[in-house]
């Protein structure tokens, strides 16, 4: 079931606002976001994922092996994005002053429980 | 000095290969290089410097707040990326099991010494 790993990975990371897992054509599988919080991570990851092709793309022809994980760190918040399969990410938002570190350890952590659910 | 900033950032993370001052139009203006290694920092910087700008137009589309920072981790490297002022970021690359952590609090902490030198 996506929808609970997305929930654990956003609950038990500190400042977690919301996760989605989405292919590279930026079609959403699966979301959750806390109740409590109104941006728009949909949006977000579809937006991203035009950069994260790109980003693949630079990394394959630099010869710097597979992507795994990018992350971007603004003004107001984090946001990781796991990739999981060569067709799948999850992109994870979390307030600025949330625990960064916990969020990149879940994602790992959760990547072969997502991986056995597209399996 | 940049030389002298970006070689403590270099040599205080664990694990650093090279660090880069550079505009988002990807010209160099300085960069220090751990002696034994052989990766082109410089390349990798250059070929991104387009991809930090995309990143930095959809932050503002979405009303993200300003980027501040940005990392890469693929099979074999790091890439922390500072944003240094709204013309200049600074790009450190570590081997995988480098020091992920120490870099980017090396690279907070040299921040207001890059502005400084950059003013």
């Amino acid at each position: 079931m996506f929808i609970k790993i997305l929930q654990r990975i956003v609950e038990e990371s500190g400042g977690g606002i919301g996760a989605v897992l989405m292919g590279y054509d930026g079609i959403a599988i699966e979301q959750y976001f806390s109740p409590e919080e109104k941006l728009d991570l949909h949006m977000i990851a579809v937006e991203y994922a035009n950069v994260l092709r790109e980003i693949r793309r630079t990394a394959e022809i630099l010869n710097l092996g597979d992507m795994e994980e990018v992350s971007i760190k603004t003004e107001r918040y984090h946001i990781v994005v796991r990739i999981i399969t060569a067709d799948y990410f999850v992109a994870m938002t979390l307030r600025r002053d949330g625990n960064f570190g916990k969020a990149r350890y879940l994602l790992t952590r959760e990547t072969g429980n997502l991986l056995a659910a597209l399996a």
